[in-house]
């Protein structure tokens, strides 16, 4: 076969056949857990062709297969044909995860122990723990009577390196730091609220491994990973100092960088090469007595250097207390997020007119790439803007089907000028991040995409209208935004809701609105994503989405409530709407919120695309 | 003090002092974990008079407390006043439960070690295993340094008994045997399916020893415990046979029993002394290999003498799957439970015309006690009535403001014609259990009652309309009864929804609804109810119960779907009802119900309530 993947699998059991390696597992993450990693922690993408946000892969002798949710199904089976890798689900009710595959599976009959080769660098602790205990129980039969364990764990770092000949470097972007006025907290404060609870923990140290956490802590941000304003480091705090082991060795810092780093020196931050963590971590420094470390991001490598230095119940090992920090916004990012969102929805609405006026006139041909381009183009005028905060999704007809569609390159399909029109996009910017889908009627609709268009709005204005108690997790009301979509059989794959960074990540938690059974209560001042949506193969796709802020809204002698503020800015367009199918409430927030919108955005229009808002905006009976 | 609790708490110190014990556990509860026990272990009533449905006490020499839950704090408060009790409230976000209460408080500063007492028969091993947890870590620094526990616990089966010089006997009821035809499925083909179960477990014999769990497996029912038809045994059912444990001795069955005993012989069950459970599993006869047991129903006692016998990991715990078994109901069962709402929607409609007409007549008076006597004795006219599903509720105006009222013995309030009268009660049949609660507007409504009535009955509508995928959990779907309350700051602290068994316990699981985290799917054949409510102290109280059937509802390209058919049949009031407050699909089904029950109900009717009705089930505009 041609297959580039398939040819590459073939060199990965070569190379196994070599080490006599069974089994090897590949994740899509990086060493520090992250979501979006640089390209050169890409190795799913390189090995399989995939380029899904989430997959892993495993490969044996045998058998070769790709695991990734609901979301990429149909990605997944396009791209990985030809290569001979298997689709496996997940987030399916018959699930079977790669831990549980690999007991089922990776014993040759012939083999009395397997080994199972990891790269432990982008293997989070947590994984390798899940997958013990699966080998653990499956290997008992065989093993049991001479007590010794059916299967071996070998973390390789780098384990893709020998063959992965032009595999780009680890990433060192120009660091800036973000002034009190701009986040609303110092770090000095943010690093006594560490240590705080390090202390709490009876704990001496803490070690934050997650790069979002890291860049919240300090107030730094960088550019390492496409669309996430981060750097890639570590962090050690401890009851005396701080140490951030950031990529500063072989002048790779430029001059900002190293005025940041200064600065941050002068704060009794020091600042030492990426490389040292596990130096100083096993002991070639003074050590703290009981290190307190998250298994969720610490990746395997580091964590057997860790267990051999913190004998003893040293090693406390817990959820980051900067997960539920950073997600709950000061008023500083809560006022910057209101901000951006208005100057984030100018761009929107200069773009939608663009696109309406371009598709219905029809004299150049606009394309899929091409209107995400011009969108990026209008984002790109905003002062403080970044970057995006993903790759925008620009999806028409069909194409919007694919919840997370990828444009093609070349030959991207043409809008015309009936149907619906996907675009889910979003900004960074100094003063925060936005993430907001819109699906466009670019002419006469489907009785179908109609209904899907307005089933679909009312859950999403169903959860942006709800009122709860204090307390309450995400989980126990999404189903507000699904049962107009149930009604009918209409259902949906992903989550309703996920957290949004302060120009961080577009993705964090720890709250989320979803059907999982996350326990996390939604809280005043989260900031959490309300994204229902239907998807047709072979027809369309609808989603809508704004980002909520969750609010206070009283008190009665039933409790304290919360309700959510929307922060997103951009009209609803009103004309694929079956107004029979709203209630008088889900059509009165509908015609308030899209006032809102053209009160708000109107006068930083131009005069024709105001013009045109007005029109969009105007109430339906 | 005069109280009699409170010298009976006194009684229990003197004789904790003799044994020098320092905390006392007394739980609610019997050696079966049943959530209604027998009045022989009524061991919390007895020594502290409160009758609520859920609660534990915990005595030490300074302190005497009762855990338990919202729906019983307002209860609580005036029945333990004067005993000296405190009340500890559970199921509020800052409870601390028994096991971490004692962890702080029941160490003396002068202790090196403390004793706790429990009484074994009546603690689950869950109970007992969350005490070690808490009790493990809290003795930590006290004991760790000559790595001794810092405490011990004692097993004492009936504890009590010292003081309670009355303590009634184990009751012995009449056993009944239900057919086939009755209950669709022979005790054959149910231990067949738990044989096959324990087998896949790896085991050689199960344990059951929950009594609905046991009743449902042999089809039998006795009377043993007030409202729930369940026969006090132990059932082990290995690969070979079957043999239960039942109070036979003494001459304690009559003839009918003995019929039902050797007919359950006849099918190799053998019938064997309560008492000899004990001697049985401590290997006095052969014992299985492996034994499967359920360690939430388990009591201490009998899992210290498992432990003893079953050693070398020969004792598994886990779920019992008869929970689950027994919550999806078989067609017979199905049908049986239909019709059973149907005569006892007819009781319901005569007490409701009845209880009109008396109120607004108003010659004689109705008073609580007098209102619920005389819907007993209407359901007492229907053929297969068994007795009452539990203690009917019968609260008018401030009383229904608790949400367990009971009723004063004497000077119970009188119903007047204004206000609202709740009422929850149910009955128990041969073709099935009954629960439903009504608010009855008995004349003029502030506006207040008549908000809280639509608000509740819009949360009640909702969830009845309520269409979900398969694999969905009762948790999360239960925002839909709520959030219309929410909207408005409105709340109740209890869940929406409990399993409801077929002629066995009115509360069941596995399944709820409710504001946890259970992740047990809705399944169709589930019978659940739906019972949202509003409480104001000194005011009144709302609730709107019936009982849903889930029921298979179609399959689409989304996947397959479920939905919920209403089987209890008796009319919501409309009188009370403010339209604007309900939306067209409400008041839709509000509509077609009300017609229902007059269509299905009216020709069962005498003409006059008939009549009655017929206006009752008007539809709203």
């Amino acid at each position: 076969m041609e297959n580039v993947y398939f040819n590459r699998v073939e060199q990965l059991r070569r190379l196994m056949a070599e080490r006599s390696w069974d089994a090897v597992i590949i994740t899509g993450s990086d060493p520090h857990s992250s979501e979006y990693p640089a390209l050169r922690w890409k190795q799913v993408e390189w090995l399989s062709g995939f380029t899904g946000e989430a997959g892993d892969l495993v490969v044996t002798a045998d058998h070769a297969g790709l695991w990734t949710d609901t979301r990429y199904f149909i990605q997944a089976n396009a791209q990985l044909a030809g290569s001979g890798i298997i689709l496996h689900k997940t987030r399916v009710p018959e699930q079977i995860l790669i831990p549980q595959w690999l007991a089922l599976h990776a014993f040759p009959s012939e083999k009395e122990r397997i080994v199972i080769a990891v790269d432990g660098l982008c293997q989070r602790v947590n994984a390798i723990k899940e997958l013990e205990a699966a080998m653990g129980s499956a290997g008992r039969s065989a093993a049991a009577e001479n007590d010794e364990s059916s299967y071996r764990i070998v973390s390789v770092p780098d384990l893709l390196e020998p063959l992965w000949k032009d595999r780009p470097a680890i990433p060192s972007t120009p660091v800036m730091s973000l002034s009190e006025g701009t986040v609303g907290e110092r770090r000095t404060s943010k690093l006594a609220r560490l240590r705080e609870f390090t202390r709490t923990k009876g704990c001496d140290a803490i070690l934050l491994t997650a790069l979002d956490e890291i860049a919240w802590t300090l107030n730094v941000r960088g550019s390492d990973i496409e669309y996430n304003p981060l750097v890639i480091s570590y962090l050690l705090v401890s009851a005396e100092g701080a140490q951030w082991f950031v990529r500063k060795e072989d002048g790779a810092a430029d001059a900002g960088s190293l005025e940041v780093f200064a600065d941050l020196e002068a704060e009794g931050i020091q600042v030492l090469p990426y490389d040292d963590i596990s130096i100083v971590l096993a002991g070639g420094y003074d050590v703290p007595g009981r290190l307190f470390v998250d298994p969720s991001t610490l990746n395997h490598n580091l964590y057997s250097i860790l267990e051999a230095t913190f004998t003893d119940g040293r090693l406390v090992e817990g959820d980051s207390p900067v997960g539920l920090y950073k997600a709950v916004k000061n008023s500083v990012e809560i006022n910057g997020m209101r901000e951006c969102h208005i100057r984030d929805g100018v761009a929107m609405e200069k773009f939608l007119y663009w696109l309406e006026t371009s598709v219905r006139e029809g004299t150049v041909p606009v394309n899929e790439r091409g209107a995400a381009i011009r969108l990026g183009e209008f984002r790109a005028e905003i002062e403080d803007y970044q970057g995006d905060s993903f790759e925008t999704i620009s999806a028409y007809g069909r194409s919007g089907a694919l919840p997370h569609y990828v444009t093609p390159q070349r030959d991207a399909p043409v809008l015309e000028a009936h149907g619906l029109y996907l675009v889910d996009s979003g900004g960074q910017y100094l003063s925060g991040t936005t993430d907001i889908t819109r699906t466009v009627p670019l002419g006469p609709c489907t009785m179908l995409e109609k209904e899907d268009y307005t089933l679909v709005l009312k859950g999403h204005i169903d959860l942006a209208m709800a009122v709860f108690p204090k307390g309450t997790a995400g989980c126990q009301i999404d189903a507000l935004a699904r049962e107009p979509l149930w009604r009918t059989h209409r259902s949906f794959g992903h989550g309703t809701g996920h957290g949004v960074g302060f120009f961080l990540g577009v993705h964090e938690g720890p709250q989320d609105i979803r059907q999982n059974f996350n326990k996390v209560p939604l809280e005043a001042g989260m900031i959490t994503s309300d994204e229902p949506g239907i998807y047709r193969e072979g027809l369309h796709g609808v989603r809508h989405e704004n980002l909520l802020l969750c609010v206070e809204d009283g008190e009665s002698e039933f409790g304290s409530f919360l309700a959510f503020e929307t922060l997103t800015l951009c009209h609803f367009d009103t004309s694929a709407v079956i107004i029979d199918l709203l209630t008088e409430d889900e059509k009165a927030w509908l015609n308030a919120y899209n006032a809102r919108v053209f009160e708000t955005l109107s006068p930083m229009l131009p005069k024709d695309a105001a013009k045109w808002l007005e029109v969009k905006c105007r109430a339906i009976k």
